[in-house]
């Protein structure tokens, strides 16, 4: 499988996502600021890989910091951390992993050298949990899908979106892996195109079959019967349940809702953001308009303007379970999420 | 206004939509096959475009027709117009277009050329009455929009899709000579991009601000409270009021139900067929997965599969009511669309 994101010596090499499925090149990342400028420009996206990305990036603005002394040392370092933690503004999983970076470096010896030995190890162990948590997510999950399913999903929550494996579409890997008959309907999803460029790639190497619909098409594609359930990955979820996921998911959810089909979300504990009490507090980010106006060699008429908003959030009602790395949480949430972040912290 | 279709003397010019906005260009179509092929391409395409596209092309076919004989010469017509009739299947007004000039053929004195005659004016009164029906739709619907509105729509319902002035886009360009202050959001309508290509062209030439945005953003639009009231265009209604539209409109209906916000639809009674009973019944076109799969310039991974229904159906208890050129019809539709076609007969 082509990895996301890696260490090649001192250099954080980072999968460019924009030229997929036609060229698999990689970034050669030496300072931070070409890490978010990856992270700014979706050359990698997906919560957990961003999260990745940014602790990876922060490894390099750390070793980038040319004073001795300790204390203006972690100066240094708390500003890169919040310029890295202003990369992108709704994958809350980016200021998670800026946050366990800036704790490891206070709890660190005095030492700038074993800091940056210690910061290094844990953007690895990052990586290496993270691949992990997915595995165990989609064990829990698997146990979700019947011995036959057509599982639609949206956008990309796969090993692209992660340090491997996949949140939604670890759901599905684990599923085949188990024996059953999966399919995969992938959600084009516009403007980037993240489904068909991205986890129909995935799909296609893993040998599942899969078949890409339009965006729009979601309604139609249930009321053929053809969907036993959705699952989607998350970029933050609030302490009630509310889930914000890439702009689309909430077409997805009402639609399952109203042909009786169970919509799961597929997220690591890390996604979870107890501090942000519902949805509606979720900061989302708007990109260029010159995304959606832009396409295929073509643009809209000149003097059309664009709403280009990243993300949507999908309001906790119509959420079946979320499943995690702890197991799979049901409503109500604002209880079951609290006591899984609560376990997770001992 | 750039005209959607014309006769130039006894030539059917096209304009072609598929270059929209890029390039202003006419296909000027001989015999019945040229016109066929525009229809299938979508060069033309709109259910009341498609319907005078194809009273014209009739008009060629009929012209054609070698032998003398009325007997034999009404044979030959007819099987033109079965023809004609199978180009695409889902919009109505296609097979509604066929029969009236079957009817006319069939009424008609013995004289081919009379019935020639008699043909091709009624492919001119065809023309001039979807504009007429389409002001008056306009002049209906405007009462619904309130003063300052932003509205909502999906693909093009515009002075494209019609003989000219447009269904949706009626009630809004009535709504704006009305003198009220209308903004325009245009899903941009994938595959083909109907939304991003036409209608924001033809709200850009018509002074009307327009904002493009991704289907999957609907959701996210009306949470915002960016959202007065929802207008579509209509390919077929069933007689409960079943509406079968352009992939994604029923994505639109159901987040305006979630969000309290109207969803109206705007169709010439042509389109209203009492011979459906529900949507179910409704004929859905499969289109080629080329178009999904292939995105500027690059395509999705060999092997993907892909899901290409051009329409969708949507329920009819999601639609708040259907504004026709004899008044706006409500719930139950089952009677109100009987007595509008009753009424419309006479």
């Amino acid at each position: 499988m082509v990895p996301t994101l890696y260490w090649e010596g001192d250099v954080v090499m980072i999968l460019d996502q924009r030229k997929l499925p036609g060229k698999t090149t990689f970034i050669a990342c030496k300072d931070m600021r070409r890490v978010i400028y990856c992270i700014q420009t979706l050359a990698v996206r997906g919560a957990p890989a961003i999260g990745v990305a940014a602790a990876m990036g922060l490894v390099l603005a750390a070793r980038a910091i040319r004073v001795k002394d300790p204390v203006k040392w972690r100066e240094r370092f708390s500003a890169s951390a919040e310029i890295m933690r202003a990369a992108r503004p709704t994958a809350v999983n980016l200021s998670w992993a800026v946050e366990r970076m800036l704790a490891l470096a206070d709890a660190a010896p005095q030492e700038v050298e074993t800091i940056l030995a210690m910061l290094r190890r844990e953007s690895e162990l990052m990586l290496a949990e993270d691949i992990a948590i997915n595995k165990a997510m989609g064990r829990h999950g698997a146990k979700l899908v019947p011995k036959k399913a057509t599982i639609l999903t949206h956008c990309n929550a796969g090993s692209l979106a992660t340090g491997g494996y996949g949140t939604a579409l670890g759901v599905v890997r684990a599923a085949a892996e188990a024996g059953k008959r999966v399919k995969v309907i992938a959600d084009e999803t516009r403007p980037l195109l993240q489904g068909a460029r991205l986890t129909a790639w995935e799909m296609v190497q893993e040998g599942i079959p899969v078949a890409v619909a339009p965006d729009g098409a979601v309604g139609a594609i249930m009321d053929k019967d053809l969907v036993d359930l959705c699952v989607v990955g998350a970029d933050r979820i609030a302490a009630n349940g509310d889930v914000a996921n890439k702009i689309g998911t909430f077409n997805v959810a009402l639609q399952a809702r109203r042909h009786g089909v169970p919509f799961y979300v597929a997220a690591p504990l890390s996604t979870i953001d107890l501090d942000t009490p519902s949805g509606d507090l979720i900061p989302i980010e708007e990109r260029d308009p010159g995304e959606v106006l832009s396409f295929a060699g073509s643009k809209a008429a000149e003097g059309s303007e664009a709403i280009n908003l990243a993300f949507d959030v999908t309001p906790n009602d119509l959420v079946t379970a979320i499943i995690t790395e702890k197991g799979v949480l049901k409503p109500p949430y604002n209880r079951s999420l609290a006591a899984a972040k609560a376990v997770d912290k001992i």
